[in-house]
C-alpha cells in the first residue's frame, strides 16, 4: 500500500469549504484565520523501530527530529511556525526523566525559532515510542508557496546538499554512537529545518513552487511535478552532494543517497528563469546555498527525467522507504 | 508515574507569551488568532490494547472515538471545532480498506458538527494501532470556559448520566460484540461530545468553570478544584446515574462507575447559584439534562468531599486507569 494511494482515498472525505485553501496533499494545510493571515497546520509522526532506533538517536534527538519534520513542512509553505502540540505514546517502563529528555530536544529547536509548546498528551502504549507533533503556523493571506505553482520554463532549485542525512545514518548503523560523530551524523540527528529560506522565498513575492525533501529528492520532485502537472528534467551533475558524502561513499552512492536517501529536510522548488539569479543571490547573502538542478520543460504531463552525460532517463518516484 | 506530575515538568518548557492565553493544563490551548477570535487547539491519542481493543470497538468506532475525545475537549472550552488533522500509526499488515473504515467513523462524527479534515499522516509502526487527532477550533475572544473559574458559593453541575460508558465496556468485555448491543454499549462505542452544551454555556455570558469527563467524575472534579483552588463538596445521591446502569450493575457499582469509570465525555462545571436555574432550564429546552451535584464551599484549599447520608469523606483523585 502506497501512502499516496491512501491519501487520494482519504481525500474523498474532505469537503470543499471557502476557509480551506489547501487541504490534504501539500506539505501542510492552509486555512483562513483572519482578514490578513492564513493559518498553516501540519502533523507528522515518527515511530521507534521504523523512523528511528534508539541506537542511532539520543533521546533529545528524537524530540528534536519529531519537531524538525514539522517545521520543515511549515518552511516548505513559506510560513512562520508559532505553536506546537505533542502526543507521546510510550510503554509504561519509560522513566519520567527519559520523557523529559525528549521534550528537551524539542525545546532546543523550538526556542531557536520562537515556537511555543501549547499542548501535550502522554499515553501509555504497549510497545515502543510513537511521537506525533502538530505545528501551527501563520503566513500573510494567500502567500503560501504550493507544490502546484511550477510553470514551463521555470528553473528547478534545491537548497544545501542532499543525501547527507542518509550518509550519517549509514555511519551510525555501521559504527553506532561513538561519542565523536562525523559531521554527517549531526545532519542525520539534528537536521536544520529551512525556515529562513522558506520565508525569504515567500518574501521575494515571486511565484514559487516549493516542497521539502523529507523522502529523498526523487520522491519530492515527483510530488511537485504531479501537483503542477508538468514535466521536470533534472541534470544529475548539478544535484548538490557534499564532498564528505563523495569521499565516504563514492560518487555513485552519494548521488543515490541524494535521490532516495530521505530526511535531508532541504527545500526543492521552481521559479521563473528571470527571477532565479535574484533568488540565488538573496539566499547566498544569508549564507544559504541554492543550486539550479533542472528545469520545467512542459506543462500537461507529470513526469520527471534525469539527464546524465546528455542522455535522459525517466526517474522512479520511489523515495526512501523506512525499514 | 502520574500524568499530572509529568505535565508540571513539561510545563517548565513553556514560555509566557501574550498570544498564549491558556497553555498546557486545561482541556485545550487557547491562543489569540485575530482581533475578534481566539483559536482553541488540542491533541489526544488512543492506542490499541490500552484505550481500546478490536474486540470491543468496530474499526469505524475507533475513528469516531479518536475524534470524539478531542471534540469533547473543545466542548469543555465552550468552543466551536473547525478542523482536524489525523496521525495514524499502523503495522504494515493493515489493509487500505481497514484504514478507510477508521476514517469513515471520524467522518460520520465530523459531518454532524461541520468539522473539516485538513491533514493526515499515516506511518507504519511495528505493533498495534496508535491514532492521534488534533482538533482546531475557535471561540469569541476571551470567552473560553476554564477549569480555573470556580468560586465559593457556586453550584457544581454535571450533564447527562455518568458511568454508562464503563457499563457498556463491562458488557462488551463479558459478552463481546453480539450484533444486538445494549444502549450502554452505544454510549461506550460512540459517545456524544457535548458541543451543543458547551456552546450554550459559553453563550450564557455567565462565569462558568468547565471540564469534560474523560477519566471519571472524581478525577475531573479534582482537576477543577485544583485549577480553581477551591474545596468542592459533592452529594452522592445527586450524581446522575442511569436506571440502566443501576438495573444491570446495582446501585453501588453504578455510582462507582460514575466516579471512576471514564469516557463518558459529559461535562462537569460550576456556576454562581443565582444563575443555576437559568442554565438548567436553557439546557433543558435543548433536551440536555443538567444535574446539580454539589457546591463550591471554600476558596484557597483544593480538595473534594463527598457527602453521603449526611456524612462527608474526602474522595480520591484517581480516575479510570486504562488497562
Amino acid at each position: 500500500m502506497h501512502e499516496f494511494d491512501l491519501i487520494r482515498q482519504i481525500d474523498s472525505f474532505t469537503t470543499a469549504h471557502e476557509d480551506v485553501k489547501v487541504g490534504i496533499g501539500d506539505d501542510a494545510a492552509v486555512t483562513s484565520s483572519s482578514a490578513h493571515k492564513d493559518m498553516i497546520s501540519c502533523v507528522d509522526t515518527i515511530c521507534e523501530g521504523v523512523h528511528f532506533k534508539r541506537s542511532t538517536l539520543h533521546l533529545s534527538d528524537i524530540g528534536y527530529k519529531a519537531l524538525a519534520v514539522n517545521l520543515s513542512d511549515i518552511a516548505a509553505m513559506g510560513g512562520t511556525p508559532r505553536y506546537y502540540l505533542v502526543s507521546l505514546s510510550i510503554s509504561e517502563d519509560w522513566k519520567q526523566e527519559e520523557i523529559l529528555e525528549i521534550y528537551r530536544g524539542m525545546n532546543d529547536l523550538a526556542n531557536r525559532y520562537d515556537v511555543l509548546l501549547i499542548g501535550g498528551d502522554t499515553v501509555s502504549a504497549q510497545n515502543g515510542l510513537v511521537i506525533s507533533v502538530t505545528v501551527l503556523g501563520e503566513i500573510e493571506k494567500n502567500c503560501s508557496l504550493l507544490r502546484s505553482a511550477a510553470c514551463e520554463g521555470d528553473i528547478v532549485f534545491a537548497s544545501g546538499t542532499l543525501g547527507d542525512s542518509r550518509g550519517g545514518l549509514e555511519l551510525l548503523l555501521s559504527q553506532g554512537l561513538t561519542g565523536e560523530e562525523h559531521a554527517l551524523v549531526g545532519v542525520h540527528q539534528r537536521p536544520e529545518p529551512q525556515l529562513t529560506l522558506g520565508q525569504l522565498l515567500k518574501e521575494s513575492g515571486f511565484r514559487i513552487a516549493l516542497n521539502d525533501i523529507s523522502d529523498g529528492l526523487s520522491s519530492e520532485i515527483w510530488e511537485l511535478a504531479e501537483a503542477s502537472n508538468v514535466c521536470i528534467c533534472l541534470e544529475e551533475k548539478n544535484i548538490p552532494v557534499s564532498e564528505d558524502a563523495i569521499k565516504l561513499f563514492g560518487k555513485q552512492t552519494a548521488y543515490e543517497y541524494a535521490l532516495t536517501g530521505g530526511e535531508d529536510f532541504q527545500l526543492v522548488g521552481t521559479v521563473a528563469k528571470a527571477h532565479w539569479p535574484t533568488i540565488q543571490s538573496t539566499a547566498q547573502e544569508k549564507g544559504i546555498r541554492l543550486s539550479a538542478i533542472g528545469s520545467v520543460e512542459q506543462e500537461g504531463a507529470s513526469q520527471v527525467l534525469m539527464q546524465k552525460n546528455g542522455e535522459r532517463t525517466r526517474i522512479k518516484r520511489a523515495g526512501y522507504r523506512h525499514e
